[in-house]
């Protein structure tokens, strides 16, 4: 049944799988792997899935493109959950391989330069060549094709490899975020902590049409975390903008920066508003004076009794 | 009866009376002058008068402060109506008196930066002092204390006086600007060009408090016409600002603005909305997209559709 | 010897003059007292003073538009110095004089508003009658015309009066700002806590003109302490600003922001650098990271480096 | 000899050497190709190359984040010329082969996107697989792999392959943008249409950071053309920003915006001053009053004098 399936970027024994599963429903969900990103969002567009899980953010390689053109274009959905998952890699190989017998590694193109200086250190002869995805990459040394992988530790077991090493990341904090994709609904209550995410096409590519953007946002106190460009497809020069920030769509703030953003952007579409992953509310910043809801609504008291003569 | 009485700034015979009579009302009301500005506006306050009509700015003199200061503390009023009069002199003489006769004049402290050029060329030895108003400087000429007084040329029948020079202004365009105020009322419905006072008190003097006072109202489109600052009496260095912007209370942008003014600021003072003198709406600038009524109501129900989950 | 002169804002008396012996170097000079700002600044403009010393700004009453309009137009001059009184009245009273003997009041119409609650207080039946200056109805008082005048309490001896009540003011903090006004000239040095004074016009009135000004010193992290509309005489709306900065026009950040209101005005006058009264470098704001005159020194040899090809 | 030899992101037949035969002197340059955007701009940083010549933006897919990184990480380079060229792309076969026998086809994954409608259209039931590059699909073809490659017309003779169909593209107006790079230098010398590239990190991730920067650009009248986020590694969150801007280094309103970046960011990266691709002086947007080098030249010469005390 569609509503208990949830899809995501396959292959099994990825990252994205390995997130996916430290959310709590997820133990109950049918969990289909895609061979894509469209693909994975695609099957909730058409009905055959409540949700997908794909990853959005790689504090390495930056937005991962085919996920925010997806959600940009095409039919609306929504994000419902973040999920951020810090990668480390492990080195897989088949049961009796040594480090040294290791001539040629493979993994997906994005994990290369997460462990490019490891490999400079400590097997600079090996030839690298992509795979598909890590998981695939694991697939192609249980069959011989390479000699060692590099994946999450997790894959090991499913592909009968070993970790040779673990916990191999050039980069310290390297962390990869998810999304779960699903079809436009009321979001969930504010927790205290949450994020807003956003697309915004700007007008007819005037200058200062950015800075009018952060304004809609500044002059209401709402932090942006995330400020993403995007082509449009329409040539060089014409962006859109994904932006990710801080607070939730029945925040007064937030509400009147998107209001102010529909007015002045020929184009706006809401992605959702979800808590923030690893964050609790004692740990947001603290607001800007005025900023609050409690403010907002206490100005339109006024407002309305000055509009009625009452003063 | 109070309700029929208007005071304003007397005495007779002065610019206020005549701008005063250019109102449609004021054939019908009981026009009473008072000795000053705190009480022709103190009459109304206590509720001896339903309006009082003082000048607010004087485009050679600046602000009148005495106006501004009184609007801003006490008691709270608002600004009903604002009229704009041309301010020329008529050099005002008992009759007989030929232009060579004059060894002294007087007239309102404010006057004489206004006629002071043409003293210089037509009367450069007249000794000048300053009288309580210029219809006190034309009593003052008529009791034989002075050979000619500069006044308002409507000024000189009242008093026993002719006209010598007329059309006197050493700056063009010089006008002065007053208001009908009275107690705190809905605001007349707008025109289409409308503007709407306001007294704003920064906060605690932090540097780009103004910068901030006026995102508030350049985000959302909002013109000044005016922004004046006063001393708040806490000492040098403490202001508020008496601002005038373009458009009306109930306009969307304008209501935003002052919300989001009050928010930040320790206090605002509400002074009105009301027609613009000499303005028409086919004057008015064109608004700034994205701020007119209709764009603020569509960007409401999309904010309320996707706070639904309907996009 | 012209050189050797300073007029001021007279008559003897008066807080200006008081005000003004707090400055060393007026121990060895001419004082002359001036009937007006506008005399007191044309005998420096003329070479008869080596420089005026007036009243700029009153904590309770606002700019002192003579000054300000005085130093906006004509021949330009200078700010040297400024200095700040706290200002009191002692109520002056011929020898004998009890206060239930006191049935006519004077002072200048400035000090009206800072006696008023105590005028209510103490003797709620007495006519005030205002007088050109305070010194002034100190004399009144002596020539019998009045019982009693508000003066500074220094004021007495000369016109044979005593001080009946001593230390009279209603605000709290009550204080005037005189500057000492001369040629132009290379500004004094900095000293650490200095602030420099311009006078500003805007262009062509566009909505935002205000707002641009602001930003040109925001974005150099100079803060504005004081912002003053006055009217330019070209009618109802058109305006220039003076603006006192904190900061030396010798500091980078003052230079570059006075720089680019030179380039977006059509008019910008310089006013003078001088040292803020009362105030010590350690009282002085933190400046802004990025905007001290090392950081200056130091972006301006890197663009001097990648203009050359060396990084 | 290194000093005539450009390298160029490989293999030999795609978009990238397409645009750089359109370098007039490429035909005297020796162009070699390399297997990634690292290893053509490390043979520039190593002195094996006068240049490097990689892709930097796809109007479809968007920056080319390897070439982004590489330029903001390492050993510092500069952007000396930039080349648009429009995408179309051509399915090549080998000879004999119909639409109806397609059965596969292959192509780099950058192009899928770009073509994926005209499959859908045309062979529904081809599937796709990646290649490495344009070329390598064509290769992949010529040795029977695949049925079919999309790749530039131009690849074809070099593969013994024909165009089946050409002027393929789902996009209109689908352009790249690519860079030639080189050690760093004096810029060229400016020609009125140029763009100015920079990477700038933001500091202690503070709200409001990357408005601060936009304003730096806008209030010196400064276009951006392009600003993009790219991540720093250091975590989800934390983000540099490649922005390109109107103008020349040597313009002083560029000059003076990059040393205001200078002093409020943490790090600032040059990546070159050079002549807009398709852009004469006479389409170049006209600068904002107060920007020109002639109004920043008379600005600093009224500010010495004044410093000087001459006015």
């Amino acid at each position: 049944m569609s509503a208990m399936r949830y899809t995501y970027l396959g292959p099994e024994g990825t990252f994205t799988e390995a997130a996916l599963r430290t959310l709590p429903e997820a133990a109950t969900r049918e969990l289909v792997p895609m061979v894509s990103v469209p693909a994975a969002l695609d099957a909730v567009r058409n009905g055959q899935a409540a949700a997908a899980f794909v990853p959005i953010e790689n504090s390495v390689e930056g937005g991962v493109t085919a996920t925010l053109d997806e959600l940009a274009s095409g039919e609306q959905l929504m994000i419902y959950r973040e999920v951020l998952l810090p990668i480390t890699f492990a080195l897989l190989v088949r049961p009796g391989t040594e480090l040294s017998d290791i001539k040629t590694v493979t993994g997906h193109p994005v994990a290369q330069p997460q462990v490019r200086n490891w490999l400079r250190g400590h097997l600079p002869d090996a030839l690298w060549e992509s795979a598909a995805s890590n998981a695939d990459g694991a697939r192609l040394v249980q069959e011989g094709r390479f000699d060692a992988a590099f994946a999450g530790e997790f894959a090991a077991a499913r592909y009968g490899l070993k970790p040779l090493v673990s916990e191999i990341h050039d980069a310290e904090n390297a962390e990869t975020r998810f999304v779960l994709v699903g079809r436009p609904a009321r979001p969930s209550a504010p927790t205290g902590a949450d994020k807003t995410s956003v697309v915004v096409w700007l007008g007819d590519d005037h200058p200062g049409a950015l800075l009018e953007l952060l304004q809609e946002f500044a002059v209401r106190g709402v932090n942006l975390m995330l400020i993403q460009s995007r082509p449009t497809g329409a040539g060089i020069g014409n962006y859109c903008f994904a932006a990710d920030a801080e607070g939730h769509i029945t925040d007064r703030r937030v509400g009147e920066a998107l209001m102010g953003l529909k007015r002045i952007c020929p184009k706006v579409r809401f992605l959702g508003s979800y808590p923030r992953a690893g964050v609790s509310p004692a740990d947001t910043a603290a607001l800007r004076p005025g900023t609050s809801d409690a403010e907002f609504i206490s100005a339109a008291d006024w407002l309305a009794r000055i509009q009625d003569g009452r003063v």
